[in-house]
């Protein structure tokens, strides 16, 4: 493990504050900041951080579809890079950290190397990727798909922001950039280019506040099994005339359902299992529903995320028999509607023992912990390059005003991040 | 028990198809009739009742807020009359036997005893009764208490008719009828003048069908404990990042007071208990639910009766306990919300078995059941006068244009009723 002076590591956290500073007074919209997805906010961000990756020395490019691409040059510009980075877009009214805080990173990185005087022999490449958060454009991890071009060929032309009804394609050529890459399915960056990437990000959870810990590696990123549009279908009935076994109460059956899973839940979590399960919608109809009326409709959702894809296989068909059984011995049919997967994201072993290893060195408290949200990480982890990510500790969850990074916790990722770094570059 | 020959009940039947036919006619309202309270509707079923009632020779009279007393005289008219009756209002497009049952078959009683030749003792008082159907005016029985004095004095002027925005007095007044009795608490029949009060309806549920049986004599009608707007205040969280131990989730803390409620009722019927428990309203707050956030508030209702009122208490308790248990496991506060109180209303034991018996002479199936749903009877029974329902198969429920009620079941109601009010007058 390569270590780096104090300074250098100062000279870092020095750079990342100024950064944060600059990035939230040229997005502001109170309360938080707006950086919309091919935006102004957007826009303003990257040329921030573009101005201080060119202070650094860095070779500063744009590709044709705006990512922007930070190269400290290595001594040997033939071998892949090793990569970090995230997106520089935020939900409207959002924090100043979810997203920034992986590009900041990736420049301190830079600088901390910089100002220890280190002559790599890999290039460093920093990405500030855009479009992340799907409240703009309907897609998951849009900027860093198309980058590889993953992205459907119909994209520019079929996704409309949400905000201005305008097309994917309208909003980059106000911009400046081009959707022709997308619509051809042509990659801006090779792969095997990357020998690496490492996405820091807040934590979106409470987890380490709760646990007092600076920062934490994500042992995975996990997949999800969705179902946003599940209906149970009983049949409405007068709720004092209608004895309990004449019934078919679609919200009894759904609660009956539901209650099964969250003990399921528990059991596999004290088996050691991760798992995550959330009904975000519960709701009889309120064109109909009535305190004296058993309900003859519910309608409901469930997400269910795991690390692990064999157990979201064999939930979906534990869901499918139980919610057979449930709606046989109630009178109700369960229809859970047309599904969503994503697969499961396994963080790379080598880079995570090489992160665990340089905390340890450090001296800076972690634990490992899933990633329940999805990432621009999980596309490259998708693609084969070694990927890990590094959460930082972070007050009141994120997308909101509230999100709260403390500098001492920057500068704990940084003590990790910088001399990891240093020994994947050489 | 007095028996009537079988022409006398035909002719009381042909009566009652009549009535029914004629009804059915003046209030038609595709789908369905309507005949709102104080309405067009309401005052055809009046005029068609009247009319009858004087082709039988009844004393016929509207009070001051236009409940119709219909009375086969008796012999001594100084003695508490024998009472028979319901209301004649409806819902919107409604059915057409809803209260009418009661009235049509009171007259098809009047009509037998005089197509058979008997001349009794004590008056038989018909009563159609206005306004029960609170679909209209938000009150409980609003015509039988207006009857005997029980009315809020403000009713008429604060009380307004869902489809007109109009006050009680106002449609009364519309109608040729005069709101001071209300606004004076004055009483417009003496239930000192009453011997007993008997209401047939149609069943609102589905047992009597289930069961293949024409007729149910009513073990008592239940009461309520109903907390319309309860709610469950969690904190909203990401659905992905804050893991199980972590969250507050007001839908699953919910779903596990639901859950336990079920499994509470299950075990009190098991043991012979009268219950029904309905969560009608269950929702998720739509501004702010989305299937990948953890809900931090729930909306619900819980409807809860019974024909025992001590249970009702006791579930009471058992709630409030078990909402501060499974909310102070989950992190979740839950607000039951002000709760309202129904009491029970026990029918009267010797004119059941009185009914019961009449039954079996007359060879027509019966069992006993309690009445989910409140009545106009509840008034009599809470005023202390002797009182009983007969409940008539129908198919379908109640409040919708597909009730039905078979012809030969109002006959085997009028073979059961028309001996035991024959008996009652002597």
């Amino acid at each position: 493990m390569r270590s780096l002076p104090d300074h250098a590591l100062a000279t870092g956290l020095d750079l990342a504050r100024d950064l944060f500073e600059r990035l939230r007074a040229a997005s502001l919209d109170p309360p938080g900041v707006t950086r919309a997805s091919y935006g102004a906010g957007e826009r303003a961000a990257h040329a921030i951080v573009a101005d201080a990756a060119r202070g650094l020395g860095l070779e500063v490019s744009a590709d044709a579809i705006g990512t922007l691409h930070m190269r400290l040059p290595g001594r040997d510009r033939a071998m892949p890079a090793v990569a970090m980075g995230s997106h520089l877009d935020s939900v409207p009214h959002g924090g100043n950290f979810d997203g920034a805080a992986g590009v900041v990173l990736g420049l301190a990185v830079a600088a901390a190397l910089r100002a220890g005087g280190l002559a790599p022999r890999r290039d460093l490449l920093v990405l500030g990727i855009r479009a992340e958060e799907m409240c703009w454009f309907p897609a998951h991890y849009l900027g860093s798909r198309a980058l590889f071009g993953l992205l459907p060929r119909e994209a520019p032309d079929m996704l409309r922001r949400a905000d201005t009804g305008r097309t994917l394609a309208e909003h980059m050529v106000d911009e400046g950039f081009d959707p022709a890459p997308i619509r051809e399915g042509r990659a801006l960056l090779d792969p095997d280019s990357l020998a690496c990437f490492i996405e820091p990000h807040i934590e979106q959870g409470p987890v380490l506040v709760e646990e007092a810990l600076p920062i934490a590696i994500v042992s995975g990123i996990r997949g999800s099994l969705r179902y946003p549009r599940a209906v149970a279908h009983g049949a409405h009935a007068h709720a004092g005339a209608v004895p309990r076994t004449h019934r078919r109460d679609a919200a009894m059956a759904a609660v009956m359902l539901l209650a099964a899973l969250d003990a399921r839940w528990a059991m596999l979590e004290d088996g050691g299992a991760d798992l995550v399960c959330t009904t975000g919608i519960l709701a009889t109809d309120p064109e109909h529903h009535a305190p004296t009326k058993v309900p003859g409709t519910l309608r409901f959702s469930l997400d269910i995320r795991s690390e692990d894809a064999a157990l979201l296989a064999e939930l979906d068909r534990w869901l499918a028999l139980e919610a057979l059984r449930i709606g046989g011995a109630r009178g109700v049919a369960f229809d859970l509607g047309p599904p969503t997967h994503a697969a499961p994201a396994p963080m790379d072993e080598a880079l995570r023992a090489l992160l665990m290893r340089a905390a340890g060195t450090a001296g800076v408290p972690v634990r490992e912990m899933a990633s329940g949200a999805g990432h621009d990480c999980a596309t490259f982890a998708g693609l084969g390059v070694p990927s890990a990510m590094l959460f930082l500790r972070n007050a009141n969850g994120s997308h909101n005003p509230e999100e709260a990074l403390d500098m001492a916790d920057v500068g704990a990722a940084l003590a990790v991040l910088a001399p990891t770094v240093a020994s994947l570059l050489d």
